[in-house]
């Protein structure tokens, strides 16, 4: 039985790794922590357990594996002294998403921490990134909407299917988990509910990320906010390559992922939040609407889109069954 | 055109008050300040408008009545203030709810604050105080939860229907709203929504409240948290005095409240949130449940149950007609 | 007084009208029927009222204005008569929306009912055909999210400040009740809380609408459905014309819908559904992402997407003050 | 292995069954059917999985247990065949849980279709009834609502603690996934989002069989509708018996349910069906309001008030695990 600390445990994404450690065959939940040597949960909670502890660094050296559920700049100086003790680190935040620390600074409004690491990070799109994750020490997990876009997208472009010089638009949806924990006017019940919006047009951290690693600056990103608790469901619309048909695009969704057990392209229909609600999967389905071909892509944005793939990434580096957990 | 202050207008009653008032025909609001001089709005909010001023005295004298949305304790030494001013004041907090200082310091944690002031105080139950409220100078605006029971309850304890010796059971259930629109964990939408509680079991205020304005002690009050915004039911168990069937408590509710404009009783059929929701209405049926007789009643908490109410009385203590602005 | 008759009344659109004529100071409902003679109500419904009559032409011909409010293929029949009988008629179906005949039959799956009233019907975008809606006789009342999608995009269509050789993307999200009153799997409550999903990719038949009263084949269109009751906002992506900036599209708004009572141009800042649900109100905020503007564009879409825009025309076709009953 | 089939599988508890037994260690689900024979789902489902099978009695016989999700009147003929087969049978309907046929016709107004039946049912609130269900060949599965109530209740009327002759109050409040899935008005989006309402007064077919299994007929029960897809909490109000305090009744329910698996009693705090949904979990708390104690019992309607527990009685039935596939 292997062992995983969490660290930065009282938000949801700690919450939802608790979970799916409490039935792993194969890595238990050793420590569960704040985030700071000798605080304990710093976010106001209803939920008596599990017991959050104070940092102890002598018990994350009992571990094998570490996920870090710190907010950005919080995340990498954890990660340089969990490596430093020989761990394999997860992080959930985007401090090793960005390769560049200039376009770091230039999104997240400070120096990176720990640039060094940068080069080592491997951005933990499990299904795309796999041959990296085997034993790998520093895994950055992606962001929940760029896990919902990447997944859909990735292929496609990699193939040439998708016309290089017109703007990719992705509209994004998420339910209000991704809004964190912490109460906010934002959050308030009388907020969210019976009520939608889009917000961050132009501006959200997501997107440089989302360009990044899909290989292309001709994308825009806007998100909105759902009134739900969670999931994610981008629609992405995109000018196909000449000659290129929806089940062209469907055929190298299905041959891509085949075999995947965490990745469903659909053959007809389209995917509802309700179908990945809970679980660690991802539904892709292709529409043709004009002259553009339209994906739409749902996720759980606590699972996929943060806890479930961090916990898939962390199986590999550990040399574990990767869907141990997650089944 | 009448004119008429708000005080303490950050919270939702505030909002309420200035939405009902811009349709008023006779009552203007002219005033819509926060609770302290030199300060504005102090809850998170994410609405740009109304603007709330900081308080000033000069301009509250300018007006006819005001409106106290402030917390207990806060609203008596403003009501003084405004009634040394010659103006009317209805107040939404529980400060003039309970005649007596020591039943208040028992529940409210607190000295009094303007005791001498509670002699004076009208309990602003519109329908049934209305003799007390024409020109009243300082109203008492009922509790949300005793409103919904009081005005289902009071009419039937009035004209000897219930049996005295056995406990009324009072289980409510109200929208989010009623905990105020500051963020806490409590109201945070991952709290609320797909979910439902009980609390504050015997200790909740409203219950010494209920006892005192129902004239009986044998009766007890449990509220619940519903995942919607607005609306309180409440379900009440009575014993019915001897030979007393539903159709007699029908009948009786049916009678006191003939004519009203705001209270309508149920002949068949049982009433619903959404039939009261942004209505100044309350809603009420009887049924019979083995040897209980059952009385439903619902309000739109922050209308009837607060706002909608209080215009009610205002209008009343101006010389108004009772109805403006609320039909 | 003026009368107004209300034909198909069972549904969301019928109830919202009789809502508003309720409170309307020169325009009083005469006439809440169904739309066959002799039939009550067909869809299950759990109100009491208002009632529903059987259709009697004889008190519609006591009428001055008519609303239809039934399925397309119905309304178009109901008009023809309506007019005989020298109605005005706003009819909320899209039996008149498309002036070609072929247009209608190649989406509607039927042969136009009555082709000959094509051409007089006048496309009722209230704000953008007011001079024709002056005393008209039959007025096409938009669909819903063509309402969302038009108000913001045409002016600025039309201004020439959209590039005109790249598709435009609206990508529209809408509360249940555009899915109308009657039960099925899809708006039963266990389908649709907690839930969001795209639907009709390619196929509504909102999207030829939107193509030609927006004037321009490079458009595409996807709907989805959200868990509110009420609302449709459309995030709309389009390429800007050399040299123009979000401000120009911004100034272009706020000049066309100068003074206009029921459209909001945001100088900053983005709008929600809570801001226009229950109001007649239409919210439009501009944003830039990458090399495209974004508009966001808000509406109820059973008040300024149906019934509350039908009222405007109404109001305009029968000389009555436009916001009349809509303030 | 062992086999089980599901008839009636096309509503939510047939679903839920399936969920639970993709998981279950010893018990594999074989036969997925509607309840007739040649027919196939009949409920107008959105989902495409898992196939509804034909009703085929051979593939029946090939199994050892029987979940029969059929509405009453049609379980009972199906029951007898299947102990005619050699089956075990769990029946999620009412038609064996009132064991004179006498009280079953005055509440489901028809003749017990197989009343020959009755005396070898055995009433499934497993954690009470334990020794009869190992190896049980008929069990009917109790209510939703009962199973909240008699969870809590039967213990403490048991050992005396609840005073005889008082009227015990049930207040109970229940998502929408317990009134089906069957598209109605009553199930409508439309109706149930932001609303809540109390049904059945005096004439619900629970009412009946809680008093029946609490052992008194001073009981009353009230049900209400939720706006949640699923969980019931019931606020139950007794008069304590002379001398008993609420700890005196926690201390109870604490021994009575010590170490079991299922069934937890709060020390301190409230339980809220957030903590118990998705879980087989019931949760019982006990507070004091006047002369009354105050129990709340929360559960998963369709897990412990239905499936969850039907597949806790099938693995005593057929000598498994009694927690396998409900961990």
């Amino acid at each position: 039985m292997k062992r995983a600390a969490v660290l930065g445990a009282s938000g949801y994404t700690g919450r939802e790794l608790q979970r799916l450690l409490a039935r792993h065959p194969a890595l238990e939940l050793h420590v569960f922590a704040s985030a700071r040597e000798g605080a304990s949960a710093d976010v106001p909670d209803l939920e008596s357990e599990p017991e959050i502890e104070a940092l102890d660094w002598k018990r994350v050296e009992e571990c094998d594996g570490v996920f870090l559920c710190t907010p950005h700049g919080t995340s990498a100086p954890l990660a340089q002294r969990c490596l430093e003790l020989g761990k394999h680190v997860v992080d959930l935040s985007a401090d090793f998403r960005l390769p560049d620390p200039a376009l770091y600074r230039a999104h997240y409004a400070h120096e990176h921490p720990a640039p060094q690491l940068l080069p080592q990070a491997v951005y933990g799109l499990t299904e795309l990134a796999r041959e990296r994750l085997h034993g790998a020490r520093l895994v950055a997990n992606p962001g929940c909407y760029p896990t919902s876009i990447l997944l859909a997208l990735r292929p496609l472009l990699e193939a040439g299917l998708v016309a290089p010089q017109e703007t990719i638009v992705c509209d994004s949806k998420s339910g209000v988990s991704g809004a964190g924990k912490t109460p906010s006017a934002r959050t308030h019940f009388g907020n969210s509910h019976e009520n939608f919006l889009a917000y961050a047009i132009g501006n959200h951290r997501h997107q440089p990320e989302i360009r990044l690693h899909a290989g292309t600056e001709k994308l825009v990103f806007v998100p909105h906010l759902l009134p739900v608790f969670r999931g994610i469901l981008s629609t992405i619309y995109l000018a196909p390559a000449p000659g290129v048909k929806a089940q062209t695009l469907r055929d190298c969704l299905r041959e891509r992922y085949a075999g995947e057990r965490f990745v469903r392209v659909f053959e007809r229909g389209l995917p509802e939040l309700r179908g990945v609600q809970n679980t660690n999967e991802c539904h892709v389905a292709v529409g043709e609407c004009g002259d553009r071909m339209v994906l739409v892509s749902v996720i759980d944005n606590l699972l996929k889109g943060a806890s479930g793939q961090a916990l898939q990434n962390m199986n590999l580096a550990l040399g574990l069954e990767e869907a141990a957990g997650l089944a």
